[in-house]
């Protein structure tokens, strides 16, 4: 650890729980939003996944009607609804299942469009815990979290590398090979097959049957979501952009091979376009922008920057894979976080030294985006960068390097590395960066002036995803990537999917609202968009052309 | 053929027609009935099974709503409708298809509780024809009548027998044998089978790809809906009698093995229990007695009595499998219909010679229960059996041998049959038969008795069923097996079990009233009757103890 202070050490230790998989807990950080005591409250007593003991008189001579009529009776009764729904696969069970129980049973039930259709049913004599998962469907990492539906709590959480990376790391390589003969089975089934293997492993920790799993909510972008109903990608990636599917409805879980209860219904977000997924619907469900009277922004920076505007009457959203510039990805910059990879960085002001701070605090590897923007932001006020992000040699002291004609800065030495090797971060690195935070604070700028709403009318700037809830606001502020508002404007709210996908799974409100959410979303496509190529040209200065834009911003040691 | 006169050849030419497959072509006699009238109207704009030409744009940029979406948008505006379901299973074929047909397609649908349910789509420069099969399942035959379902006209039928006789004739050895291992499926497997193999020639001869039947309608007796849909069938015949489903619903062609468009709903009609089942449904459904305020009878006279009693108001029916006198059932008396079987039998008052019809005239090889009944009115008229039924040796002229001590009177001699045999009538037959009548006619009291009716008030006598399409009212009524009503009361409906089972393929109208048929008729159950017993005994003699009742009969000869 390069010029670890003493008060640096103290923050670092508190900071020690925001580590690699520290994202996983991110409820911590949820609860204490105000906004989302709304959903805390209904959440409560409003699922949409129900097990009830209903009455079930054996049969007489006299009540001679049939079994599963019968207890579609008791379950109309127990619900007071008009309608039952029974899959076929369902039916043949039941009379043996009802006679093995002596008609003394519980019903598993979820509610469908006009009435309730059953997953199962039980001895009443039975443990009638009934479990749900939540789904996080990254394209890098799968997270899983097992709800117990009854007191609506979590039990537990997995995370998993998503197994289709040996396909390909990028969304589109994996679209590709999904076009070859037997390749979207192939990418489905590894999916299916780790995510099986993850579930029965939370089930046996737990000590709870796969069987009594009895529904599932699953958050990810378009393609993830297609690859996991095993549906054709081809031409989500090809103009004019086109999902098989928006609103996946009337799943369960044997249409998939998910080795949870084979009646089980998968919730799959919907989405509202090929760029515009069910990850970040249920970021918009996660964040509780719909319910304020106040415009906030909702920004997840992930592979793609997904960028919502709006408030309780409206909402628009755009999404940066459309934009040219973002081409690449801020994502790839640096490394995914893990340990040993730098997090903060802060140049002293007075000696030039860097303080850096590793996830761990072990031997650093490499760099994620959330340093990266730190370190962009720090080599600007050090004034080792101009305001076009260009090294300034004189300032660097000694740091640069050229390879290939090309300037590289030195930032952790091989001596202070974990690799052996040095770190550095190359000229074109910062262009990449810069073009990156160009099209961020672009697609912020193209969408306010959309709606015709001025930045500072902003109310709360949340900040969906695992990357972004590391970014300090005040370095993206100052590299110009986010706009010079109150840093108390700025709220990350993590794994905003995984919170989605647990809100959905829980609340018939919150499943209700997706579909709303979906259905209200106004898209705006930036490829269409004229005004997007001179604002981007602008906003590729630090922090940006017109400096009245930025008045808190500290300008460049230059 | 003994004692055909030019006459008597001429009627038999003309009944040719109603050979031993005539019974297939119903449709002369239903067509004739003014009450359906009703059913021919509304039927007619009704369809719960159609397909439309929904107007679908190719995608574009600015209107990016996915395939599947675009193709339920399309329908919604086609049929003014709020729902569109798709199943799972053709979800993912539909994207493919849609370009393959660019957009320009036909889509097929029938009506679900909401709104209506996918069952494929075609590319609209393909024929759009769509078909329909209407089964009547039965325990001996099972007959498809393909139907297509735009112009709702029968393109042929086909029947066979229901190849699990090769397990038992009788509906309780199958019973028994399903709950051996494997018994079920296997039972299961063996109807799906021939049936697969009937719909592929039927679909063969008229050139018409098996997926383009897109919907089933199936009327049979509780056991046997039971075995179609593969549950298990044990405790319809244990005390209290309980079937596994009164309404199966939510059931498509794939979940049963049938080899039509998978998609294809299969309508299974439903049962009130174990002894009153779908064909009985189907028959009320195509008597139309729930459509005239005058009440009427249905009568089903096959292995079981079925009575059914009602008008527009109120139904209610019976089974005799549930009174004792039943058992052994009225077609135990004799063969089934079939070339070179009695069919009509005239005893001449004068010379007391045998006049006998065969089916298609062909040798006689034995006697169907229509001839049965024929014969034994015949041989009381003629004084060869008394009040009781029983011989009367001097009036039988030498017709009489006794074999191991039972008194048989030879109807053919050998000489005459088509066996080489005779074909002889034991005093043990006619008492089968008097048991039969008498439990017949006692059930007709039983139910008038229990609704306080009088026989009198009886507007139409609808008899259905192949076997009771032959019987010759007069002779019924002169044995004393039906009521003594205006011979025109008495109408015979064929095979109202496939009729119902088709009017259901192709009107909501008629569908729906299946379900309300089965939810308001009131079940009367002769096994907890006290009534019934005495009743039955004063009904063992021809016709009656009670002369009253037959103003109309005419004496016997002794």
């Amino acid at each position: 650890m390069e010029g670890g202070g003493e008060k640096f050490k103290k923050a670092q230790r508190a900071m020690k729980d925001r580590s690699a998989l520290a994202y996983l807990n991110d409820a911590s950080i949820i609860t204490r939003l105000k906004d989302l005591k709304y959903y805390q409250k209904t959440m409560k007593n409003d699922p949409w996944i129900r097990i009830i003991a209903p009455e079930i008189t054996p049969p007489t001579l006299r009540d001679n009607t049939a079994d599963v009529d019968r207890l579609i009776r008791g379950i109309k009764k127990c619900l007071h609804i008009d309608e039952v729904v029974i899959d076929f696969s369902l039916l043949k069970r039941l009379p043996h299942a009802l006679r093995q129980y002596d008609y003394r049973i519980n019903a598993i039930l979820h509610k469908v469009q006009t009435g309730w259709r059953l997953i199962d049913i039980l001895s009443s004599q039975n443990d009638s815990c009934i479990y749900g998962l939540a789904v996080d469907l990254g394209s890098s990492t799968v997270v899983i979290q097992l709800v117990d539906l009854k007191s609506q709590k979590t039990i537990d959480k997995k995370s998993f590398h998503n197994p289709q990376i040996e396909i390909g790391t990028d969304i589109l390589t994996r679209i590709h090979f999904a076009a070859k003969r037997g390749g979207l089975d192939k990418l489905q089934s590894l999916l299916m097959e780790r995510l099986n293997e993850n579930i029965d492993q939370l089930a046996k920790m737990h000590n709870i049957r796969t069987d009594s799993i009895v529904g599932i909510s699953v958050a990810g972008n378009t393609t993830m979501a297609h690859f996991f109903l095993g549906m054709d990608p081809y031409w989500l990636c090809r103009e004019p952009y086109i999902p098989v599917i928006n609103k996946p409805e009337h799943i369960k879980s044997s249409d998939l091979g998910l080795a949870i209860n084979p009646e089980a219904p998968v919730l799959v977000f919907p989405n509202v376009g090929s760029y515009f997924g069910g990850d970040l619907i249920a970021g918009i469900l996660a964040s509780g922008i719909t319910h304020q009277d106040k415009v906030s922004f909702l920004v997840d920076v992930g592979t793609n920057a997904e960028v919502v505007i709006g408030n309780c009457d409206w909402l628009m959203g755009c999404a940066g894979a459309a934009g040219p510039a973002l081409e690449g990805g801020v994502a790839d910059m640096g490394m995914m976080a893990g340990p040993g990879v730098i997090d903060k960085v802060v140049i002293d002001p007075v000696s030039s030294e860097f303080k850096i701070r590793t996830i761990e605090n072990d031997p650093t590897v490499g760099i994620c985006g959330s340093g990266l923007i730190d370190l962009i932001a720090q080599l600007f006020l050090a004034g080792m960068i101009d305001l076009r992000g260009k090294y300034v040699a004189g300032k660097c002291n000694g740091r640069l390097v050229e390879v290939e004609g090309v300037k590289h800065l030195v930032v952790v030495t091989p001596a202070n590395s974990g690799t052996g090797q040095a770190l550095t971060l190359s000229q074109t690195d910062i262009d990449g960066i810069i073009r990156s935070k160009a099209a961020m604070y672009t697609i912020l700028t193209t969408i306010t002036n959309t709606v015709n709403i001025s930045m500072n009318d902003i109310n709360k700037f949340y900040i969906a995803g695992t990357f972004g809830s590391y970014i300090d606001p005040q370095s993206a502020i100052t590299i110009g990537m986010m706009p010079d508002l109150p840093l108390e404007t700025y709220i990350p709210l993590g794994n905003t999917s995984l919170k989605g996908a647990g809100m959905a799974l829980v609340s018939a409100q919150a499943k209700d609202e997706i579909y709303r959410i979906r259905d209200n979303i106004t898209y705006l496509e930036l490829n269409v968009n004229q005004e997007f190529m001179n604002l981007f040209s602008a906003a590729k200065f630090i922090p940006h052309t017109d400096s009245a834009l930025f008045p808190s911003a500290k300008t460049g040691g230059s």
